[in-house]
């Protein structure tokens, strides 16, 4: 199969980016309503543009600054040369996945809100057409960049499957980086603005979420298609390929450099991508229907993937691993298992038709600390139940791979769990990024001043994409953790195969009670909260600029409250834009940094400590932030729907802190841990030779 | 030697208990002021003492139920014979230290007031000597049971010292589990009141603190004395006690059964209750001190005992390890010097004189919403020094004694700083211990409608105890983490001796990628979190039946508000003591259930993962949440000194709000969170043998 294997992943990359484009034009041809709605719809476009194309630039300095220490390390020997290169397509593929879901979101929010206009069942089309260009844009992207490196490394550099998926694993490196600039950049946009805009706008001024006259307004719009449309892609594209290549590396390791272990995760992921366009063909939904309907509507698509992929993944592992190594399959059922739970589990904890949120919005009628209180513990209670289910599909998918055996089998199978789970990405991701498109198409419904029933349905849009964010977000944390741990698997692999390697990371020495071991633990274990420190020192200080200048706009542009004069709504994206690019430099450079200097102080032992340490609290913590923001989200939406005295009631204001509280952690601080935790290992694999070579403990 | 150590640590026990009684004598002597003074002194007295009276009997149930259990696992052959009697003994003086410093501390608020009529100097002698009491008592009692148990075990039953430390061990648990009922129940009781007086006092009706017409009232400062003091007591005898015996233990391990290196932590720690005491003459201040000038009279006392201690543990390693041996020193001084460092880094974090919290009060400007996101931000960035410094100190402490040839050399000597750290708890405590004696003065000098003047040096000396109380908490986390590193290295000890414990803990089955030690990671790093989140819902749920309840009181006795109708007082003690018992068990049996379970389930390799990351998140968590709380506190009252608009702004508003998130958060979770940690490694000690021999993995 070894000849068919690149074309098999580049059809399905063609497939994926030409269904893609396709579904693009699709939505391309819907009209975009009023000329008042393409005057904001364009606002918008030009913002996210504007700062993306800042934010690049910005990007492309680190990145050259990288290219430039890679080179020369790969002059001194200690990278391949092949590395500075696939770090550089993994960032750009990475930034390209992220660019074009943002023009498509920013093409359809305007299409969406006139598409609604006319029926529910329309705008769901045209939302979840726009979020289904984005998803297989991302896998397009990531097995094209994938089958590329592969067809060069095997038939331009004739390197062995062991050389071909080292050479790649840094190119994971890249597209972290970049993933981490573009949410961290993207979060803090979007919630700098969001914040700004509610606590002047909303909370001092009294006026309407997404009314015209709030001079944030058009940065907050910007923010949901520049933090959680091009975040969120070059988050995933990183997520997606990291867990195919690091399954790869580890199945050429556990089958000694067979190419049919090496090729499963790629035809895996190939074939789920058939399985997702398949199950968008299954969503729609007829008018009036219920959030239920509209929910099973998506969800019909998205479980019918899965099930597809669970079927056909069977005989894939059979005739690919052969029949005496069938029981691979089961590890990734797992995966996919562990991921739908998850996401139920998130569901349960965050949706305000279950009991916690229904309990953190009467503990609202308290005011605001019990708000406070209630929302933190309940998402530090909803860590437990991801944590069993993670750890029992890791069990079973080490267990069934023979990891009793072959301690590399077992991580094998861990691998391809992650696999697995993110098999059906382009579905679920599609689900995942129509979200922001309907809160657009809400938000231009509301400037543009269009009808009561318009807003009602891109309302019902809107809260589903609460839903589905929640399910994509249990899929995203799971498989970070699932990543990661292959990530931290494959560095140790890296380091075993260096000259000097293999006594350096003996099994003994990866003991907790070595000292290297356990203060890289601790000091792994630290890092996600300083990261989520960071990023919400900088939502906080981002809006804390944007809130003087939504109350200095109201102050000095006379008739801006009666309606009669215009925001300079400019002012508060170009203050956005500013602001973040100078906050996400800190946070992905602690990321970088940190590692290599563990590694030099504490050696490869200190390392993988500190792998371990960071992907288990920051498993915890993302969830924890993620969930409780999720939660008083819904609270606060919960409450607006009448219960607990309504909008504008004592209840309502302490909900609104808590939602105001929860933005930083679910869209800022909790999805850029889960990039850290995999930046983290990339960075380790890359620089695993100078540590090896120049670490200060001697390799104790 | 080692027919002295048990007579000089008993006389250091004896000494320390003697100068505690002379210092309550002296106490009892100061007069206790006007009627209504001793008046309110009683009501807290008599509502401390029922609460701690109906506490021990709910514990008693749990003692009498583990006695059992432990009973027969001992008539199986799990466990010897001392196991279970020493669990209760642990139990009972660890409750007896919380007694004994909760019945000074109620005899000493009024005293204290009174004395503060007089003057500054004399205020803070009454409050210091309360607070001597309680220091004296905890390490008179810790080093009297492990005397006595030493005694009878060597001496009655012959054992030689690897038995006499392995059953000693054992009696940590009961410490531990005391303790965390204590630490609990009380946290739960002290603020559950605060916050239901502040909520309702405060903000609903407007009245000030410690308001004799706040039903609450009452309540809130008898939470004073079961909470910060008695709670304190169990935790810090359970500490104490803890480092000693691990300490004690890994000795034996590494010097193959020399009474030298066990009797080591036992001598290092009675000379330090020496240094203590005389450190305690040095602390007297002249009338009119500023608050630095306070501070320096405290930190006077401290300096001088570390001082010493630090200049005596040279020659005493020096004989009683050999000159070959003293290295062990730099060990002691790491752990010395690295609680004085996180003491500091926690000041930094938390005292308003530095930038963290001056930046915290300004973000009270733009609302609740931001104090909140700025406070939890600097709580966890405040993680990384003390993660930074107690890593620096493991590594010497391993090192320098020797771990680079014998891992448990390295183990010992991290005990040692463990010891080191805490061997001047006897003034450190009592600087500790004095804040809440001082916190009550004030209470009984505003009920009582004592001078404005007696108010504000009852506030000069609350307001140190903040600080004295951050420093205890540095030390508290501190010693936290390097005790429970000890005791999980302790427990591979105590299994590596097991008929086939060795097999079951080598080294590379204690490898990070051993999917048991992974997986137990993973569960420990959770535990923390939802240890967390428990006691927190526990204060939500209590504070919110006083709101209910004083709100009640507010309505139905007719003339309370202005003064001519007495509110009901012992309903809401009544009402905290109910709720606080109730809440106090979930969280202790979770802690004592999943320890064993993790053990039957993935068997010994994967309970050392469970210990590894629940010390790692527990510190981190509990620093987090301390200082989070820390900083908000004194923001609040920050601002309430005039600046950002003072009392009564909205950015005081905003500060009450982050004050009272804080509340649980430094009172309640995060100290609760330091014992769980070794909790966890006692319980896992003494389970061992069960887990061994029955868990379903097989020793994988």
């Amino acid at each position: 199969m070894e000849n068919y294997l690149v074309l098999f992943t580049s059809a399905a990359a063609v497939i994926a980016l030409v269904f893609a484009a396709l579904t693009a034009l699709k939505v391309l041809k819907f009209p975009e309503g009023t000329e008042t709605m393409k005057k904001i719809s364009q606002s918008i476009r030009i913002g996210a543009n504007t700062y993306l194309t800042r934010q690049y630039k910005v990007v492309g300095v680190f990145f050259v600054v990288m290219f430039a220490i890679l080179g020369v390390m790969a002059i001194f020997g200690l990278l391949t040369p092949y590395v500075p290169f696939a770090f550089v397509t993994g960032g750009f593929f990475s930034a390209l996945s992220g660019f074009v879901g943002m023009k498509i979101a920013t093409a359809s929010n305007a299409r969406t809100a006139n598409a609604c206009r006319g029926s529910l069942n329309g705008g769901l089309r045209v939302a979840f057409s726009a979020g289904s260009v984005m998803g297989f844009t991302v896998v397009g992207l990531g097995m094209l960049d994938i089958s590329i490196w592969f067809a060069l490394l095997k038939y331009v550099f004739n390197l062995d499957p062991a050389a071909i998926t080292s050479a790649m694993l840094t190119f994971g490196m890249g597209a972290s980086s970049m993933a981490l600039f573009a949410r961290v950049g993207g979060g803090v946009f979007t919630k700098a603005a969001d914040v700004g805009a509610d606590l002047v706008g909303k909370v001092e001024a009294g006026i309407p979420e997404d009314d015209p006259r709030n001079p944030a307004v058009i940065a907050d719009n910007v923010g949901d298609n520049v933090g959680d449309v091009a975040g969120m892609g070059a988050d995933l594209y990183e997520s997606y390929v990291g867990s195919i290549i690091s399954a790869s590396a580890l199945g050429v390791a556990a089958f000694s450099g067979n190419i049919a272990a090496m090729g499963l995760p790629l035809l895996l992921a190939s074939v789920g991508i058939i399985c997702s366009i398949l199950g968008t063909f299954l969503v729609r939904t007829k008018e009036g229907a219920s959030q239920k309907q509209l929910l099973k509507a998506l969800s019909t698509g998205t479980n019918f993937s899965a099930i597809v992929i669970a079927i056909v993944s069977l005989p894939l592992v059979y005739f690919v691993l052969g029949k005496e190594n069938w029981a691979f399959y089961f590890a990734i059922l797992a995966g996919l298992f562990a991921g739908v739970l998850i996401g139920q589990a998130t569901e349960y904890f965050t949706s305000d038709t279950y009991k916690p949120t229904k309990k953190l919005s009467a503990s609202a009628e308290t005011g605001s600390a019990t708000t406070i209180i209630s929302g933190l513990s309940l998402g530090m209670l909803s860590t437990a139940l991801p944590i069993v289910i993670i750890a029992v599909a890791i069990m079973i998918a080490y267990f069934v791979s023979g990891g009793a055996q072959s301690a590399t089998m077992g991580l094998y199978g861990i691998a391809l769990a992650a696999v697995g789970m993110l098999s059906t990405l382009g579905i679920t991701l599609a689900t995942d990024a129509y979200g922001p498109v309907a809160d657009n198409a809400g938000g231009i419904a509301q400037m543009a001043g269009l009808e009561e029933d318009v807003r009602t349905r891109t309302d019902a849009l809107d809260s589903l994409g609460n839903t589905t964010a929640a399910t994509g977000k249990g899929f995203a944390i799971g498989s970070a953790a699932l990543t990661a741990l292959a990530l931290m698997a494959s560095y140790i692999e890296t380091v075993t195969k260096m000259p000097g390697g293999d006594a350096a990371m003996a099994a003994e020495k990866l003991s907790l009670m070595n000292p290297t071991v356990l203060i890289g633990l601790f000091i792994g274990a630290c890092l996600p909260f300083v990261f989520a420190a960071l990023t919400m020192e900088s939502v906080g200080r981002a809006a804390q600029s944007v809130v003087i200048e939504v109350r200095r706009q109201f102050k000095e542009i006379l008739g801006l409250m009666e309606g009669k004069a215009d925001a300079d709504y400019a002012k508060c994206v170009d203050l956005c834009t500013r602001a973040s690019l100078k906050e996400m430099i800190l946070p992905t450079v602690v990321a970088v940094v940190v590692p290599v200097a563990v590694g030099l102080l504490l050696g490869p032992t200190g390392v993988v400590g500190m792998l371990g340490g960071a992907t288990a609290s920051g498993f915890l913590l993302a969830i924890f932030m993620s969930n409780s923001g999720g939660a008083w989200d819904n609270a606060k939406k919960y409450i607006e729907s009448g219960v607990h005295g309504g909008k504008g009631s004592d209840a309502h204001k302490a909900a609104v802190v808590g939602d105001t509280v929860g933005d930083p952690f679910k869209d800022t601080s909790g999805p850029a841990i889960n990039i850290l935790i995999k930046l983290l290992s990339m960075v380790s694999i890359v620089f695993a030779a100078l540590v090896l070579n120049f670490n200060l403990i001697g390799l104790f």
